[in-house]
């Protein structure tokens, strides 16, 4: 536990909707002390919530500050209605950000300079609060989306829940939020949807081939259908305008293939290289060049153990590891993402052991 | 060391290509003593290989098998060239199996009968003799793909060579072979570079919001273009019969998204959802239904070790490993994914060894 908070946000803090974001950041709240209450339609997830020592169910006690953790559906409504049933600041986790300040604009002007909005880059593939933890939003992007009338003692009170929580904050314009997430989030996934859909009904012995990379490409695919409908549509403008660019390239690069044209087939290919080394590294900083090792692990327990322990008294951190799941294969092939300059040390370190490296 | 094969395929192996692949085929032979002969234009490629114990360079002596293990661009022609210069069964490892068997049909139709296509689904983001590895190959799928005219005894003998180097045959025509990678290798890799090439130029303000999905999906758009730009042409009528397939659903999903047709976009992201779950797992059986559990893992070396150590000892299999690379993060959400059944074990059991655990 830590210290009660030095800053404006004392509390009671109303949180609505006791989901997986609701309840996490609620427990985060409670680490720091501060009173937090719960509301949901659903009363088994207060329940659950209250039993993990996120809070108390809410009874109309005034709070400071309200924190709406609903489904994007739910967003503009239950927004506009924390607005008029308290004079709370309020603010919002949702993934989407214009359309509900549009729906506030529209049904409760007067009371929109309480409203900033804002959304934490924290996982949302699983649901409920029993999949909720205080340490959900460390170390995590959080965006705070002000809109033109927030005044800044209300921005600064959602600073702060940010930083209780161990978000870093990150203030964007609602529109500028949108375009982002739409380009980094929402894209990608119905990207990943468009390529998982053509090994729907697919031949099982084409499926047979399938290796890492499809596999990755597809992941995000495997969510649930019900919470992205709601995304998509909450964030109509953006993702529209992200298709159409699509759509152009896609026509292009049909045209290079169809053409056998080599030159504009690269175009298409060096600027899918350019944008993976666009995305910000680990820590923030600029991307880090990593180089990978390949090395050859039985497939059974304890096998990884060995192997992860034999790197960390190596010393060599690594960034990101990928396991092989090619059909058939009794010895796994895992991929171990590390520094470029640490890689030769960890062959030959590995090797010495006995590992079977490749680099 | 293994005993002399037993088979038909007693060597001499001529490998053409002292790269990646060819090397490491070769190294795999020579573990089962088979005699193995090396052809290379680059001869540091030779001497790196034979230095590495993967045979001896290549002087006109006659060979019981030719494998050809050269770059899409060129392996029509040096396939046809290795069946007029020899009398031996001649099999390749490239990606893509008809437009080689094309070229030798219209070049060198009276020695196709010795011709028999095959691919290695190994890896080959790496290149050269120095990342090669005997054991690149086990367990891995790798297609045999015999056209019609291809006599049994010649199939009989790649099967062979596909055995002694530990990988899994699997017969299909070069038509069905090249319409499979189409699917699970070459669109998925396209659709990549399209999503990354759409964060290439990005405002740095909004790729600060980049999460793991993001990545996952623009994983293989950062393999070399040079290689990727052969692949893709050399399987110009499978790509694009996909890329048509593709251009239309985008086409359905653009106007579900213009219309907020929730039917429409539901079909899309359900078709996803159904195509991630007919991926085969595993082992080649059914996929089995996993589950993820997220851990808390400070970001220093030995960590993830004592992380895997007790995984280890609490005895349930690691599937697959994620690690988050959100910016900024000093606490790392390391994702372990497990057989479903195993989960609440794996939490119960973490959890009492002190880790922070979502499951």
């Amino acid at each position: 536990m830590s210290d009660m908070p030095r800053g404006d946000l004392t509390g009671p803090v109303l949180v609505v909707g006791a989901g997986l974001l609701g309840t996490s950041l609620a427990l985060a709240l409670r680490r720091h002390r501060v009173e937090v209450f719960l509301s949901d339609p659903n009363r088994e997830h207060i329940r659950t919530a209250s039993g993990l020592g996120a809070g108390i169910e809410h009874h109309g006690e005034p709070v400071q500050l309200v924190v709406v953790a609903v489904p994007p559906d739910h967003l503009g409504p239950v927004i506009a209605g924390a607005l008029t049933t308290t004079d709370a600041v309020v603010t919002d986790v949702g993934s989407v950000k214009s359309q509900p300040l549009d729906h506030v604009l529209s049904v409760a002007p007067d009371a929109v300079d309480r409203y900033v909005g804002s959304h934490p880059m924290a996982g949302s593939e699983r649901s409920g609060p029993l999949t909720a933890s205080g340490t959900l939003f460390e170390g995590r992007p959080w965006a705070i989306t002000p809109h033109e009338r927030a005044p800044e003692p209300a921005v600064a009170l959602v600073r702060e829940l940010v930083e209780l929580c161990g978000g870093v904050p990150l203030e964007l314009a609602p529109d500028e939020h949108d375009a982002a997430v739409a380009r980094t989030s929402h894209l990608p996934h119905l990207m990943s949807a468009l390529v998982a859909g053509r090994l729907a009904n697919a031949p099982v012995d084409q499926l047979a081939l399938s290796g890492p990379g499809v596999r990755d490409v597809t992941r995000i695919a495997g969510s649930d259908p019900g919470m992205w409908l709601q995304i998509i549509t909450a964030n109509q403008p953006a993702v529209l305008a992200l298709l159409d660019e699509v759509t152009v390239r896609l026509g292009d690069l049909r045209a290079a293939v169809a053409d056998g044209s080599r030159a504009a087939l690269e175009k298409v290919l060096a600027e899918g290289v350019a944008g993976t080394r666009a995305i910000p590294g680990k820590h923030g900083g600029p991307a880090q060049p990593t180089e990978s090792v390949f090395v050859a692990v039985p497939d059974h327990p304890g096998e990884l153990a060995r192997l992860f322990a034999d790197a960390g008294e190596i010393g060599v951190n690594i960034e990101d590891v990928h396991i092989d799941h090619d059909p058939g294969r009794p010895v796994g092939q895992v991929e171990l993402v590390v520094e470029a300059a640490r890689a030769p040390h960890l062959v030959t370190s590995l090797t010495s052991r006995g590992w079977d490296v490749r680099e």
